[in-house]
């Protein structure tokens, strides 16, 4: 066990740290460019594929100086060995937090890779066209109905690897996302899928979430009124569903087939499940090859993160630079802004990631803590934010983080051959406009001709941190590495809070009340002992739906 | 014109706010609550199928008085009849600002209504399968390029609206849209769609936004290689590509014939253009009569706005609200929560609306401002950020005010009848969820079994301020509603805190830079004056596009 920490904020590392940022407050980052021509050499790191430059954040030496050693003093290195040994790391669910495991090669994890054999089974059954129907048809959508954790992270990488070429040979299932327990998504699926070709995977770690079981009830029933069969067929169930759960029993009382049940555990949260088989859609999209690759990529980030002083650590770096800005100086608000719209899926991803598992404001010791732990996290493919909220960034009120992320080589795909050219040009404009949208945020004016007499309302003061993410390309194994250099930087944000990033209790309750209020909008006089607002709320929508007169 | 102003923060009933929030600053929701059954029908409003619930805000009545009185010290009456007379309220560009003009009657607004025939010429010969390609088959799939105003409030109107029927004997063609500069959709339209059954709608009101006219030329090649033609064919350019800006010289010189060009005017910002012909893809989802019922919503909408004293005028009381919360409780980001799918693309359509009008710090006299703008706004569907991000909203650090929106009814299309059972079902699960949100936000675990003992992780402070809106039912005419009264929202703050809301010029410079950097990008060498992280991000892709060798 990591031996108990001291409150943070009455470290003298932690007050130095105030002092210094109180000392730098007057500094600009053009100044910091402009005294030292070496700036991006010191700060910057390069590993697994990714570049992360930290250079455009209003630090200096001394003050990345002072965070190394407030790592120390938080006891960082027992932290990450803590992690990476299986302790209880989640106090207060009494669990590990094991996703790293899932990346671990076959001889060290032998329960992950007989799970990733039965997963790779069904992959290759789809992928070749083998999987049928209950009538006989090959298989030409696959639903994921699953929600957060279960949605977001497949959702993202999916859709970022779609347009690689499909495995050789292979005919890749159109894979859609039904996660809103409005049924939004899966009204639309009704409308636009052939029962006969259409298999759902249903996902959920406890396989009791609300929202998903809904919309795979939806889905079974039109299932069964589009092939004839009762809900309950068994070959219906057996060819239309697969189940993606820590829970087999309750997989089995809801109807999957024991084999189509693909399992994760416990100590898998559901907002870091997509390296297990939660992953499957992303099977789906770039084969179980790239899938491997994708695991291969996060397992050198995780070694990466074991073995590097801090110093060199990017997660451990981006985990300081963030404290930094939220608890010195005062930035509530990160930006995450990919300049590659493969990406699109990214900001919503790491909204989960970091707001669910940060979004803390008691110590693992169970006391209030007096400092800020997680920012607003929200973000937008780069070159569209440009036309939408840059104004902001630029000329707002509020000091912003951003995050920038590029990639150097794209459209190298042979399926982009004939409109090369022109993609290629695009390609560059959108790292052009990376480029000088992180150039103009730092600098400011400054990044212009400095003899312009700007008017007061055209003038860009500056000064806004930033870091920049460079990939290599967009591959599963850089993507692979990419996201657990998120996940191990949220990790140890949280260690310097100290705070436990692995448990969501602040989830738990909605999903009680939401059950009163089900029965409160079925009946609106039951609503008796609730605030008149929403005593009122559900009159007037039973009102509007001519349950009452009023 | 309205008489010049007094700086804000000097003003006397400011700091009556300002000492109100001190007195309150103890007071919680609960409270406010338990102290008054009454308090609903004290604060919400309704109005064109909305209505709104401001009850859960943390404001008491005589918060509320004072900043009625703050918007009569702000001339509010007298901007509200400046914007509505056409006159010059957006000084830096010296222009009106007329977005409420294209919702008026025929008679008032001849110039508009022509647009709007012409458009509906368009429309229908698409819709009734008269439109043809260049080898004369009929138009399947529209591609709507354009980006930031001319993208996110026709994808965001399109989206809400498209699970209504078609309209009456018509079929609706597939409408996809091509934003973003680096090509990624564009890329994935030459992949799946037929250039014989392909019409693409060019939407840019100065017809110089470099991300549109590089999709453009793209797809512009795209075409004139698959159909065997040159890219400057005359009937090429006639059967395939509609323009639609403010500069028909800049279409023609482009390429789009005259009879295909629709036109808007200076007057209409950008992000207020969805009201014009930029609107095209929401009336090829709806036809052009539900194109007209959306502009009738928001033309009632502007009647409320000009007509109803401020504490009965839902978009003044809503701006009010925000400015409370923003510069007297220090709350820096708003969350925007729809509990309907259809409202997926609503958060990053007001991220734009709201952040690029009010992300500014400079006032109408050119003097920086001392008090907090715009805030960071951000969202994402109810129930799946219940799986995301409201772990932040419920035990996070930071104070966040939150805005649900609800439908009352739903589903009621002819096309879900086979589901029906199921998918209301889902609906009232949805409201149910929503109702319990507000309701746990507000109150806190006195939300629940006041007896309970929780243990620190598990409480919930509440306290966390919200706004619910409740629509009838998602038309077009109440959409309308709901859109035009964020605009004038939008207004309101600007007036309160005496900035201009139509301009944007803090995204010029990053369009300037753009084109150095693109220069640089090609040949690293250049790039001697610049800062050295800019230097070494542009030397390291091309080390990684194997263009040197480092």
């Amino acid at each position: 066990m990591v031996p108990e920490q001291d409150f943070l904020t009455i470290s003298t590392i932690w007050s130095q740290l105030a002092q210094r940022a109180e000392q730098d407050k007057s500094l600009h980052l053009a100044d910091l460019f402009a005294a030292d021509k070496t700036r991006f050499d010191r700060f910057s790191l390069e590993c697994s594929g990714l570049l992360a430059d930290f250079s455009k954040q209003r630090l200096t030496d001394e003050g990345c100086d002072l965070l190394v050693k407030l790592a120390d003093e938080r006891n960082l290195a027992s932290w990450i060995n803590a992690l990476f040994s299986g302790e209880v790391v989640n106090s207060t669910e009494d669990r590990s937090a094991k996703h790293w495991f899932l990346r671990e090669p076959a001889d060290k994890a032998p329960l992950v890779h007989e799970q990733l054999g039965s997963m790779a089974a069904m992959v290759n059954r789809i992928l070749h066209g083998h999987w049928r129907g209950v009538l006989g048809d090959a298989i030409t959508d696959v639903v994921n109905v699953g929600v957060g954790g279960s949605d977001l992270g497949p959702l993202m990488a999916a859709f970022a690897l779609q347009s690689s070429l499909p495995p050789e040979g292979l005919t890749r299932p159109r894979v859609h996302f039904a996660s809103s327990m409005d049924g939004s998504q899966v009204s639309q699926v009704l409308q636009e899928l052939n029962p006969r070709t259409t298999l759902f995977l249903v996902s959920s770690k406890s396989f009791t979430t609300v929202d998903t079981l809904h919309n795979a009830n939806t889905a079974r029933r039109w299932l069964a009124r589009g092939l004839g069969l009762s809900p309950d067929d068994d070959s219906l169930l057996r060819c239309h569903f697969i189940g993606i759960s820590a829970s087999p029993e309750r997989m089995t009382d809801w109807g999957i087939v024991s084999e189509n049940q693909l399992l994760f555990w416990d100590w898998v949260g559901g907002r870091y499940s997509l390296w297990s088989a939660i992953g499957m859609p992303i099977a789906l999209t770039v084969g179980m090859e790239g899938f491997r690759e994708m695991l291969a990529g996060a397992h050198e980030m995780d070694q990466h993160c074991r073995s590097q002083p801090w110093e060199q650590n990017i997660p451990v770096m981006l985990a300081l630079v963030d404290v930094w800005n939220i608890n010195f100086l005062d930035i509530r608000a990160r930006a995450v802004l990919p300049y590659d719209g493969r990406l699109k899926h990214l900001p919503a991803y790491l909204e989960q990631l970091e707001m669910e598992s940060n979004g803390k404001s008691v110590s693992r010791a169970g006391d209030p803590v007096d400092y800020d732990t997680c920012p607003v996290i929200w973000g937008e493919v780069g070159p569209n934010a440009q036309h939408a909220f840059f104004q902001l960034l630029h000329q707002g009120t509020q000091a912003i983080a951003c995050e920038f992320l590029m990639t150097a080589r794209r459209y190298t795909e042979d399926v982009h051959s004939e409109s090369l050219a022109e993609l290629e040009g695009q390609h560059a404009l959108s790292n052009a406009n990376c480029l000088a949208q992180s150039r103009l945020l730092a600098l400011g004016e400054r990044a212009l001709d400095p003899s312009l007499a700007l008017p007061s309302y055209k003038r860009y003061h500056g000064n806004q941190p930033s870091t920049t993410l460079v990939l290599d390309e967009l591959s599963p194994r850089v993507l692979g590495s990419l996201l657990a250099m998120y996940e191990h930087k949220v990790f140890v944000q949280a260690v310097i809070w100290g705070i436990n990033p692995f448990d969501q209790w602040g989830v738990e309750m909605g999903k009680v009340i939401a059950t009163d209020m089900l029965e409160v909008l079925t009946d609106p006089d039951s609503a008796a002992g609730l605030d008149s607002s929403s005593m009122a709320l559900a009159q007037h929508i039973a009102n509007k739906q001519g349950k009452r007169c009023g």
